[in-house]
């Protein structure tokens, strides 16, 4: 339980960009991950969600992935590239949801161990209160040893 | 000039997402756009410029073309879609710079008469203070004109 509030911890407040949006972690398990971006503090210039908020929702659920998946074996996160489609106005609170399956963490492990980095690959729908989808993000990771 | 210091405000101040990140606006005219992100209010998990951080002074540089070339006729932008690659770790502040062609801004404004929107693409490399660039994107955004 502790590491787990730790872990929400280092998600909803480890980074200060992060800490500023209000990014709040539902679930941080194996078998869901689950966060939440609000509105209010996200509104852009046409009173919805700012493409930025949007986008800081799906890309930290590469951090959250590493974190629960891969943090145990000391695997630290970069983000290589990342693009996002905007398809509806978001006008509520949004959430994104997954689950990283078995064999894909562990191949990310075996990989990282034969050639010291693995890269994985995140595709998210990022959902308003009704599950209409309001936008999808494909992002690309890289996990690599921390270094001692 | 009051009116370039309105929309310096604008862009700076006008939506609380992007004024929290301290992003700044060096140049705003025709003849050039250049925006600046601060480094020390976006670092991550490893001491470098947030992802999202750098998303948003590529992403906003499609509000400030607009603010520039199209505001005068009444022409609003969403984003549409966003891409973006980490090429090397962002060590300092990171800036960027644009100036769309004067075809170009003929055309959308062409089109936007005609069509009752138009979109357009914007390229952008973001650099730390040695040149060195650290991120590539490219955003495509639509205008329509504002509803009365």
């Amino acid at each position: 339980m502790s590491t787990n509030a730790g872990m929400r911890g280092l998600l909803e407040s480890g980074m200060p960009f992060a800490a500023r949006t209000g990014i709040k972690v539902l679930k941080l398990d194996r078998e869901n991950i689950e966060l939440l971006m609000p509105l209010t503090p996200n509104i852009n210039h046409i009173g919805i969600m700012y493409a930025g908020a949007l986008f800081t929702l799906g890309e930290m659920m590469g951090g959250a992935v590493a974190l629960v998946y891969l943090f145990e074996h000391s695997l630290i996160p970069i983000v290589k590239s990342f693009s996002i489609k905007f398809v509806k106005p978001g006008t509520t609170d949004i959430t994104t949801s997954y689950v990283m399956p078995a064999e894909e963490v562990k191949r990310i492990i075996a990989e990282c161990e034969e050639k010291g980095k693995a890269d994985y690959s995140i595709q998210l729908e990022l959902k308003d209160k009704t599950g209409l989808v309001v936008a999808v993000t494909d992002g690309l990771y890289q996990v690599r040893p921390q270094k001692k």
